[in-house]
């Protein structure tokens, strides 16, 4: 077993954050001393580690010199505040939020590209990427050398948990005021998010695609190592508490030999496939686990060289805290 | 104002029948004798018309011959049982069901081929449709000029009640267990469709794509009159009650021109453009409209050769029951 490694979660009162914590836990990672970080808002709450509950301080106050290793699990602009600190004090960093360019900090999905951590010396910055890239990663790595991959269209079915504990309990409320005929009142939203299908999540740049959009076409192109590989994303809000769904289609150069996919999926790390007249759902299948979910495997309809595939996944756990959890222990050899 | 006609509906208790018949009343139709007719099940209730309610009766005992037109708004089992007879008796028939061959009954929405009808005699066999083929129609039979059409994606976020009355129960019922901790007791579906994404819609074939999917592939085709064109499509169930969205994602052959795309939207027939920072959803405009909405109209990531849409519609009323009154309107100058 590695040496016990001094770790700081940013973020540890959040969805993912407070997942991040239970996976440490449920994974035996060597923790050493544990220091959980939040804003002024959620410091002075706690969060149970080991069967002890473990006070969150404000992260503010916090001296990242007593760790080696920092998750930063909370939004781009907390870390965009504290990480200049953790790099002068010479942590580590594993960046769940995305705010750290691309030329620091490279995206990492073990199941994609652990390789790009060979090597590396302490102290590393990584890239946990969003959870859609994370799913697709997951799945499309393994299939790179039976495809000759051209482009990738998703359209992502994104469940409310990634907004955070607000939005979860925004659609609660909708729904129980819907079904008792009460007059709707959005709050977090702008509008009903109850029964309905919100066609974008966040906001947009000048060209219409929105930043979740424009992050996923950035890191799938970076995890695969495919910097021209053209992708079409849609992200869209569905009334689903836990687990993200992806329509995925792909496009080969050459035919999809469709049995070689399935048994390439059969094989793959932290891929469970669904078939025959069964498929994948959110809630029956994904939430809770540490695999996506991949079912209705088909080709195109008069068209070979296509490849469809429906993924579901948690959002919070394999899409966010697990990833940053596996990439740690990836790291840890370098950074005892 | 044309003659009257005498009418027939097949599946008039059904939530497309019931529209259809709301529907005639709404645009003036000139219907002389109006015949509701639904399975013996359906038969004895009543559905009201021009403030009289009118008595269904059973479509086994119904003598063709009484009325010109027929419409077939009940499944295709329904319809393979019937149309014989109506045929015999020299009805024109506009099935909804889809269960009429492609060569006797050519796919007609007015907005993408209306011309198809031009010089019939009566007795006519038109289809009507799925509810998917219409919204698709009627927002890309406007780009056909500006688009030389490659490829088209489509992912459908399809509404509970393309399922029917027992369909939209069912979602009410789970998602009123769920928010009470109750034990959820799946019936209509196979398991929890409250707060979850289904991946397919009915059954599937042996290649794996749905029926829905293959059914929205050959009459798109036929209605853009466009044979060869490559069709991808993922029909997904999600909890939403009324309301159809798709995730559209077009290739052309050449760049695509966003601002004349933008205009032929702006002024085509049917459909409603929603732009800037706002999108429409199924709850907040689609439902009770005559319009398909579209919205995040934009190019892709990297790829001038791309558009991507996102369409939403009344799955009931535009989709379905409005449309094949708008068939009727063509035809009735032939008909009466």
């Amino acid at each position: 077993m590695s040496q016990p490694i001094d770790i700081a979660v940013v973020g540890a009162t959040g969805t993912v954050g407070e997942t991040l914590v239970q996976i440490l836990e449920e994974c035996q990672f060597p923790v050493g001393a544990l220091h959980l970080l939040a804003s002024m808002e959620s410091a002075g709450s706690s969060v149970t580690y080991k069967g002890r509950n473990v006070r969150v301080r404000e992260v503010d106050a916090f001296d990242f010199s007593q760790v080696k290793l920092v998750f930063f699990a909370a939004g781009p602009a907390v870390t965009r505040s504290f990480v200049a600190r953790a790099q002068a004090a010479g942590c580590s960093i594993i960046d769940l939020s995305g705010a750290l360019p691309a030329d620091q900090a490279p995206a990492v999905v073990p199941e994609a590209n652990a390789a790009v951590l060979v090597g590396l010396k302490a102290p590393v910055q990584v890239h946990s990427p969003s959870s859609a890239a994370v799913a697709l990663a997951v799945t499309l790595a393994p299939l790179k050398h039976l495809l000759d991959l051209e482009r990738v269209h998703v359209t992502a079915c994104m469940a409310i948990s990634a907004q955070g504990r607000e939005a979860v309990g925004e659609l609660a409320r909708q729904t129980a005021e819907l079904l008792n005929a009460r007059p709707l009142e959005p709050r977090f939203f702008d509008r009903q998010v109850a029964f309905n299908v919100l066609a974008q999540v966040g906001a947009n740049d000048a060209e219409g695609h929105g930043v979740l959009e424009r992050r996923l076409v950035n890191e799938l192109r970076e995890l695969l190592g495919l910097p021209l590989l053209k992708i079409s994303v849609t992200c869209v809000q569905v009334p689903v508490f836990f687990g993200d769904s992806y329509s995925v289609s792909v496009h080969s150069r050459k035919a999809v030999d469709l049995a070689a996919v399935n048994a390439a999926l059969e094989a793959a790390e932290s891929v469970e496939l669904v078939d025959g007249d069964d498929y994948p759902t959110p809630v029956g299948d994904a939430v809770g686990q540490d695999v996506v979910y991949v079912g209705r495997v088909r080709s195109g309809i008069d068209e070979a060289e296509q490849l469809n595939l429906w993924l579901t996944t948690d959002n919070v756990r394999k899409g966010a805290a697990l990833n940053a959890v596996q990439v740690a222990q990836l790291l840890i050899k370098d950074l005892a």
